[in-house]
Formats: C-alpha cells, sequence, structure tokens
C-alpha cells in the first residue's frame, strides 16, 4: 500500500492501477514501462495541459467531427486509463472504436474489448487483416475500421504505425507527452498531453464547437509550430528549475 | 518478438527483459514504470554520458574509496538492469551491498539476493530493523548495513528515503536520471545517468584514481552545479530539437 502522505500519492496510485490492469492481461508488461515514459514527460510539463495542447485538442476535435470515417485506435494502456473518456468522446464524435495492440494475443484484445464495453464504448469487431506494411502484428487492423478510416485518433502510438498510416494517406491524429516522439513528429496533429486530461476535453469540443470554429480550426493548423510551442514550455520550465 | 528493424530496438529489448524479471518477481511492476520515467529522462539527455555525470561518478567513486563503511543499496531495478556491474563496483571499492525494496516482500529480498550472487556480489544479510524514520517497509534496513554506512550508493532511489538518510547525517551518492527529481535534489552527490553506464564506470574509476585526485575530487564538488549542467544539456538538446 501507497503511504498516503506520499508526495507523488497520485502518480503511484495511478501506476498500481496500472500494474493491477498489467497483472490481469489488459496492459502488456512493456505498456507499464511505457507510461513511465509519459509520467516523465507530463512531469516536465508540469502535469497540466499546455495552452498549444489545447489548441490541438479543439483541432482534434474539429477533424473528427469533419471526418467522414473517424476511428479512435485503442491500445491496453488507452483502455486501462481512459475506458470511460474513450465513450464520452465516441458519443460526441461518432467515431468508431478499434482495438489495436502492439504487444498483441486475442486474449488481450478480449479482454480490452470487455474494459471498453463495460464502459459503454461500442467495439467494432471482425477478422484483422495485415493492412500495415510492418513486421510484426502491429501491421493487423479492421478492414471496415482503421483500414478505411479517413481520419485516425491514435493515443500513445508506436512511431512506426504512426508513419505508416500517414504514408497510406490518413489524417492521423496522436496523443503523445513527448513532444520529441517520432509519433509526435509524423502524426498530421499531435496533442502534447496525458490522455486523461485530453480526451474528455476532446469530447467536449465536438460538442461545443460552432460550424465556423471547425472550419477556421481545420484549416488554419500548423502541426511543427504546435510542437515548437509545446517544446518551449519545457524549456522554459528547466529554466526556471534551478532557481 | 520485438521486430529487429525497429529504430527503438535496443530500448524495447531492454524493456522485454524488464518485463521478464517482473513476471519472474525480481522486479515490481511498478518497477517496470518507474524505468519508464528514466527511459525518458535518458532520451532527453541523448542516451549518453554527458560531462558533468563523468565528473560526479569519478567524485562519487572517490567518496567511495574514502568512506569508512560504504554501502550499496540495491533495488529490483537495479538488480535487474546491473547485477554485473553491482560486482565489479563491490570488488572495486570494498563496499557492503544491501538489497532494500521499496515494494517490499521477504521472496523478493529473496530472488534479488540470488540475481546478485549469481553474478559474484556479495549481500549482506540479517534481520532487518524499522531505521529510517518513514512509514510503509521502505523504513526497513540492516543495523550492520545502511544503518551503520557512512557513504551510502542509492541508485534508482524514492525521493523520500533519500531525504531520510541525507537527514541521518549520511552521504548520499545518487544515481537517477531526473535532475529534477526529490532524490536528485536531496542527494549529496547525483549521478544523472542510467546505471548500466554508470556503475561499470565508477568500478573503473575506484581503481584507477590516485590518492591526490581522491582528496581533490572528494572536497571540490558542488551538486547544485552538477544538476545545474545537466539541466543545461538537456535544455541545449531540445533547442535543437525542431530546427
Amino acid at each position: 500500500m501507497i503511504p498516503q502522505d506520499h508526495p507523488r500519492y497520485r502518480s503511484l496510485m495511478v501506476r498500481e492501477h496500472l500494474a493491477r490492469c498489467a497483472a490481469e492481461g489488459i496492459l502488456s508488461l512493456e505498456g507499464l514501462t511505457a507510461h513511465g515514459r509519459g509520467e516523465a514527460f507530463d512531469y516536465l510539463i508540469g502535469e497540466r495541459t499546455m495552452e498549444s495542447a489545447l489548441l490541438a485538442e479543439k483541432t482534434a476535435a474539429a477533424l473528427l467531427i469533419l471526418a467522414r470515417r473517424p476511428v479512435i485506435s485503442v491500445n491496453g494502456n488507452t483502455a486501462a486509463l481512459a475506458a470511460g473518456s474513450i465513450a464520452l468522446l465516441q458519443n460526441a464524435s461518432n467515431a468508431a472504436v478499434e482495438v489495436n495492440l502492439f504487444h498483441r494475443t486475442e486474449e488481450r484484445v478480449r479482454k480490452i474489448t470487455a474494459l471498453l464495453e463495460d464502459h459503454g464504448v461500442q467495439v467494432l469487431k471482425g477478422e484483422a487483416e495485415r493492412l500495415l506494411p510492418l513486421t510484426h502484428d502491429r501491421a493487423l487492423c479492421l478492414p471496415g475500421g482503421i483500414g478505411s478510416a479517413d481520419v485516425v485518433l491514435v493515443p500513445l502510438e508506436d512511431g512506426d504505425r504512426c508513419q505508416a498510416l500517414v504514408n497510406m494517406g490518413k489524417t492521423v491524429i496522436a496523443i503523445d507527452l513527448n513532444p520529441l516522439s517520432r509519433t509526435a513528429m509524423t502524426a498530421t496533429l499531435t496533442i502534447v498531453d496525458e490522455v486523461t486530461r485530453a480526451l474528455p476535453r476532446m469530447g467536449r469540443f465536438c460538442r461545443d464547437l460552432t460550424k465556423e470554429e471547425i472550419q477556421v480550426l481545420a484549416t488554419g493548423y500548423d502541426n511543427r509550430e504546435l510542437l515548437r510551442s509545446a517544446i518551449r514550455e519545457i524549456r522554459s520550465r528547466l529554466d526556471h528549475a534551478l532557481d
């Protein structure tokens, strides 16, 4: 048990929750390490949503609303951290939800699907096919889901797969706390924020944005500049770290 | 299996090794997440030893050589990543090695001890007592080990425990990739480097430093300034990230 007087109590509680999810087979053990990477970057941005991320979240909502076939790609980490928020966002955006895993086994797909459904998510099902030009089971996705999507939201994605989706001509929206990662750099739009902060807010924006705002946001963004802002914020926090 | 063409192959292989160690009960599941935090900071410093870290490693070797009762405190992550390097450093420094865990169970202590012994480490044994003013089993340590040490090397330490050891008047040398962590800030001397790079080099310094060098190093360091250098290096890498 984590002592409540520990200064990193909240962060440790999330870690414990994820450890339980890993023990249950929802998260891969490697997913726990990936979460730690995210934690470190979140720490550097101050564990709050930056201005640039807020703009990226608004823009992402606009892209989802304008999409013909939006799909939210969900992995173990996203499901363990934010199943309820995925349900909210699906509701607000009418996006399909597909379970898509780096460390893929049929058992994990089944468990993650069950977890999502328990939180009210409608999960796409079917026979996954090797549609992405990647070695490894990361290539597997559903022809009626990611395979034919025009806009794909990938929270916590692997850089290779992000690149493959972009190469297929899809609009890829990534949520990634590391503004330097290959995922962040190759996505069409990158949200440098923590998923449990980003997803519910994106849901609200999907409901609240006006048609005019949606048009302006969807045509007027510059992902390179959004990433630059995120990096500038991290830098300026480091500047004052040892004052 | 990780595809060999993955750009983060090495990092993913280490994650897989740690995942196996977690499955075997050497690492706690929370330790996997902690490793990810380290990975992120290592990524930011370019996965190489910085000049400031090299100086800190030399200084640490000097402090270990001059110590009357040096102890290396080893947790699951350190054992899983660097059991062989601990053996090397113990040999070169004559330090005692004590297993000291955040998520402590007798079974984990036993498994980590066995792993270390397999790599040639002499591990201190005995009845652990609640010697540190901390809630939780983090307080437990050996009276003849950390309890009576004058210099304690803590690779990958918890901030609270680091502070408690400093408060007891001990010289605490931390190895921590996050120069902003409470551990980094409260330790007497902080090495901002990855343990598998830091430990073998410290072993070599223990053998190679002259008496004169040892005296100069042990009396002339400024931990605040070492941390500032580390933060400056990270900042300057961020400056060029999106050039």
